[in-house]
């Protein structure tokens, strides 16, 4: 098997990055562990700068660039957590982002944007609108586009995750038979997958999807790339469908994806609140959700990583949902 | 000088509760740091067994007893973290632990000490009735009375705290110069503050206290133990007065005590929610939020520990106080 990106990459990425991430801590709790039916192990990538994973990727695709490339700065069109990662990691590069983001784009996630240095170009929200913005920005600047995940260094970026964490695991004395990953793009479950892989073969990578956007479910029963539902869902993270270089991956070393309910999301971003004392956005509590729900009577594994893959949620949002949890 | 518990009573505490405790991580945040002005390790006892750091203190007491005095169960009033933390103890020593609550506490806090397996007796919402009915389940089961902060074993169980903490920061090749501690009772930073003079004598120990309840500044500041103001605060963990084994060593061994306003606690929630995504309950805040404010210009110390001293908060109540605070 080929991928886009190997082993080597992931462990380059390590080097590149790694003064400029957190490295995330691991918890455990007892209460989700027995509501699991196994021990689980929580990566908080919540806790990670910008509030999401997504800055390990965009990190390691902004320092890959040489000079001569970084020169005219990186553009992207995003309205959720790649959009603020890549902003971030163009300012430690010392160059502009230049972010297109649609006219009805969360107040708060601009504000974000533009803390971390970000120039926002705003356009209609259609997906037309965002493409064509996205190419007049790269005319006008000549920058570097980044995509949120079909990207050889993003992906790589996010496999680095999965050697924190078996290395964490390991030396709390445990060991790792799966891990569960909030599947989306694919991206994340794309890096996590090489690297845990080239690790520890036998691993389980599990992708977790809500229901109602199950491209990947599909995608991985027919055997064929589908595209996105098109259906909302409140994990707003992972509406995206698979992409030219993650698609491969997950048919091909991931070894299935499961879904949960919109309800299933809710009552595991309440848990996570009141027993961890976390705040997760709902895309990690799908993860979450699938450990307690489908995944819960699989005997074929035992302890279970599981990716908490962001926190930006403001508070009002976290608690409606969690009381139409109840 | 000589206290109540000295710094071998809290490593007896430390390897006797070692199993059963949570060694809670330390956590790391640029944004709280440059609003601090010094480099901020926060101690996050808010993932402590039971939401709080109380449970090191009832698990010690109730771990050093001996079977002729654990035999008939331990015994306290307490309507806030101390009994869900000695209910879980008394659970995992196999034995009963009957708490006594008034009958206005909320119904999740009642229903978290039932869920560890505690017998609530219920009593009138007054000290008097609280210490008659106490009097009465002590002479009944002929249990231990184990009290929230004025004991030995719980001081040296929170002592506990320090003690990783230091280990931790060191562990990450950086050094603390003070230590802040949100103070109610004073169990808390009395462990804490002769566990961490024990390792380190040069080491300022601050406490942090809300201003309407600002009994142990005052004492501090007279020289002489004040009574509880009995005003409210929002941090509902703080507003007892100091006891007869706190008061010595808050006078002797703490350097400072700062207050904040309710205001100010409510700002430090919301930013710890937002930027650290941890739930903390409001006594925590009130050490964060003692460092954004009345430390934040001082220059005898750089880099400061603050205890996240717990996360019991229900979701609309953060809320609610979060929204207040803008």
């Amino acid at each position: 098997m080929s991928f886009a990106v190997n082993f080597a990459d992931i462990q380059s990425a390590a080097k590149r990055i790694a003064d400029r991430i957190h490295r995330t801590p691991v918890l455990r709790c007892a209460h989700l562990d027995a509501l699991a039916n196994r021990q689980l192990h929580f990566k908080c990538e919540n806790f990670q700068r910008t509030g999401s994973f997504k800055f390990r990727g965009a990190c390691n695709a902004v320092m890959s660039l040489t000079n001569d490339e970084a020169r005219n700065g990186v553009v992207t069109h995003s309205s959720g957590n790649h959009a603020q990662a890549l902003a971030l990691a163009a300012k430690m590069r010392g160059i502009t982002a230049y972010v297109v983001m649609p006219t009805d784009s969360a107040r708060t996630k601009c504000a974000a944007v533009e803390g971390y240095g970000g120039q926002i170009i705003y356009c209609e929200p259609t997906l037309v609108a965002r493409e064509t913005t996205a190419r007049e920005v790269l005319d006008r600047t000549r920058g570097t586009f980044i995509p949120p995940y079909d990207h050889p260094m993003v992906i790589a970026g996010q496999g680095t995750i999965a050697l924190e964490l078996l290395e964490q695991v390991q030396s709390q004395f445990h060991t790792l038979d799966a891990i569960i990953v909030p599947l989306g793009g694919g991206g994340l479950i794309s890096g996590i997958a090489i690297a845990a892989r080239a690790l520890q073969p036998d691993i389980r990578i599990i992708g977790a999807e809500p229901e109602t956007v199950c491209d990947a479910a599909k995608s991985k029963r027919l055997g064929a790339r589908q595209p996105a539902t098109g259906a909302v869902t409140i994990a707003d993270g992972l509406r995206t469908a698979l992409g030219d270089l993650t698609w491969p991956v997950v048919r091909d070393i991931v070894d299935s994806v499961v879904t949960v309910s919109e309800s299933e999301i809710k009552s595991a971003l309440r848990l996570v609140y009141e027993r961890m004392k976390l705040v997760i956005e709902p895309s990690s509590a799908v993860g979450v959700a699938a450990a307690m729900g489908p995944l819960r009577d699989r005997k074929d594994f035992q302890s279970a990583g599981v990716i908490l893959c962001g926190g930006n949620i403001d508070l009002d949002s976290l608690s409606s949902l969690v009381k139409a949890s109840r």
